[in-house]
């Protein structure tokens, strides 16, 4: 894989141009993305034109390619949302992620795709980890080309589980930031409530650079002591739904931390926040079925997606307000929690990538996380029965990103020793 | 003025057909237009075309035309969010909200004017009280077109205090819901915690019954008990920027509103509300920067635009994550006020409308309230020294917003005794 934070330290140190590591993308992707398929758009052209502007590497990103979900609009390169709806759509301006994206100095090498409208009709990305697996979704190609070392970094977006689940599927770092740290401005809505913009990278050191570089906020982690923290271990009302694999798994990350001197204590979740699982599927779909209202009469959405929203239509507004209510006292509960723990760690899926590509896996153990809006971190490094990867999700405190990633990058290395 | 609730039960009993209705607002377009100069695109042959389907008269809005502010996507008409750069722009869907307003039976029968990304470079549209003066912004033509009796209905937006002010200063009623009651998907955005969508119409009861019929909410008022509610009258901190003619109103709002059996009782905010105030402008102009990023740097933005956001940009993420920690304990503290009071009644602009275009007004009196995301409403009936409309704003409780339509619709009845 390409390592972000290390590639920006090359650079920086003229030991590699931006330009080289352009071709350390053109490479991989010559060798892998007709197997992979992880691009919607690609303009290596652009990128190598781009990579000779003045004064690039002193910038935040140091010139390196960013792959951008193609949920998010840009003017230069086309934007279907995965959608034949959408096909040649080209919008007039770059959604706001992708010009803070440019503006610290990073590439828009290509669009990764997305399924529909960031829903559940799978792409034709395949996972290379072992291909014949899904790579998970709705960020697809955004996950599968950073495991395939033909991007360093790159954009995914979340409303369920489309960050965290197919970063632990292809085996690299999520990192879904608090609710609103990225904008979603020019991403195509689909709840306007969870959405989320995340980003893709190796390990949790890169997310953390890259995600410092776009905002401008202290998040790198180069200079952080990583004091062993406090994790409480949450298997959630859902466990049941996790198999054995992601169970030993999360037992092993939690003997691990244990070992590099962190505090592991098994936490039962408070009712009030376990409510908050259920209802989910109320904010996503009642919001769903009016960001997507116009795009439902004009006949724009496939059969599954169009199929979900009718049902969608029947949730009544007190319905949905109530559920806004559940989320509300869950989130405030959450607050709480984090007087005693530093984060949580808890299953990023339900287990390895499933075989084939009929569905892209499930969101169950990420769509609570999600609805809290706090930061969740997919951590690399074990794998399962089948020798796939399986992530392991950091969950921390709402607007304490940078705690959190140094919370999941002690976890790194401790899974990793 | 048309009446959206009067013509919409003179539709239901036939004595009125949807083409009817139509063609009042084409003869007063026709009468007025030249003058107010309130659209930004109309489209009277396919609202013609539109009243014609069969089983209109039956749903929610019955076939009432609404114009749609012009930083609202359209797919069948243009949309140019009041700049030049976005001449000819024609999206591929309706903003959720336009969808909503078809769903719901609603003919949209024109875009109207908004300043420039509905922030503060004036339109060319006049106030059709007194041509000469500015009809407010942002929501411009929306106001100007509902008090010339062009429309009985049209949707606005407001960041600071673009829907409040121009209702004021035309007279008709501006409705601000409870932030994000209707969608702002496809709506240009500028500061994503603050956008807010509204609606105008003539009188309190026409715009309970518009919002009401769009969302599918129990907002209509012609079933409410309208027993007189317990109001606090409230200057704020900044009521010397208020001229003696406010003043004069709001004091006379509040003896109507008693003699009519309101309780009335004088309130200084508490202090943690009041400090939300000065936050406003941190949180919409670090956002307005983020959000308009693309924009800016395709050099898409007026001067007067692109000057306000360099400054902005100078804004640091620390400073915005203060900002929003007050208003979220302001927010906490709104909700204790509503144990004694059903709503606020205050300033909706600093006086009547301003002589001149080089202003579109202040927002000083409603941008504390577009923070707090509390339903607003611009109650018309009082005039100032000028004979210029002066309404007078109420303020509910956040999601309350059939009660505080309620306690609008007695100050307005009170005002009119």
């Amino acid at each position: 894989m390409l390592l972000a934070r290390d590639l920006f330290e090359d650079i920086r140190a003229e030991r590699l141009s931006p330009r080289d590591v352009v071709e350390l993308c053109a490479l991989a992707i010559a060798e892998q993305e007709a197997d992979v398929g992880a691009f919607a758009a690609l303009d290596l052209d652009g990128a190598r034109a781009a990579a000779a502007a003045p004064g690039l590497a002193a910038r935040p990103l140091a010139g390196l390619p960013v792959g951008i979900k193609d949920i998010l609009d840009t003017a230069d390169l086309p934007t279907a949302y995965g959608s034949e709806a959408y096909a040649g759509n080209q919008p007039r301006t770059d959604a706001a992620v992708v010009r803070q994206v440019k503006r610290a100095g990073g590439l828009v090498l290509g669009k990764t795709t997305t399924t529909e409208f960031a829903f559940l009709k799978p792409t034709a990305t395949r996972n290379p980890r072992r291909l014949g697996h899904t790579p998970g979704g709705s960020s697809a190609g955004s996950a599968a080309a950073v495991a395939a070392g033909m991007l360093p970094l790159a954009l995914g977006t979340q409303t369920g589980g489309s960050v965290l689940r197919p970063a632990s599927f292809c085996g690299v770092t999520g990192y879904k930031p608090t609710f609103r740290l990225l904008p979603t401005v020019g991403m195509k809505i689909f709840s306007w409530h969870l959405d989320t913009v995340g980003l893709f990278g190796a390990r949790v050191a890169d997310v953390a650079f890259g995600a410092g570089a776009i905002t401008g906020r202290d998040l790198d982690l180069v200079d952080t002591d990583l004091t062993p923290p406090r994790f409480a271990l949450v298997r959630t009302a859902r466990a049941h739904l996790a198999d054995a694999g992601a169970h030993a798994a999360l037992e092993a990350a939690g003997r691990a931390a244990a070992a590099a001197g962190a505090e592991v204590r098994e936490l039962d979740l408070p009712a009030e926040i376990e409510a908050a699982d259920a209802v989910h599927a109320i904010i996503q779909d009642y919001e769903g079925a009016v960001s997507l209202a116009d795009d439902y009469d004009r006949g724009f959405l496939s059969p599954l997606l169009a199929g979900h929203l009718t049902a969608a239509a029947a949730i009544r507004p007190d319905a949905y307000d109530a559920a806004r209510r559940t989320a509300k006292r869950a989130r405030q509960r959450m607050g709480d929690l984090f007087a005693d723990y530093d984060a949580l760690i808890t299953f990023a899926a339900p287990g390895e990538a499933p075989e084939g590509y009929g569905s892209t896996g499930s969101a169950v153990f990420n769509r609570l996380w999600t609805l809290m809006g706090c930061p969740c971190v997919s951590v690399p490094g074990l794998t399962g029965p089948k020798g796939l990867p399986i992530g392991i999700q950091v969950v921390g405190r709402f607007g304490r990103d940078h705690r959190t990633l140094a919370a999941a990058a002690v976890l790194e290395r401790a899974i990793a020793a």
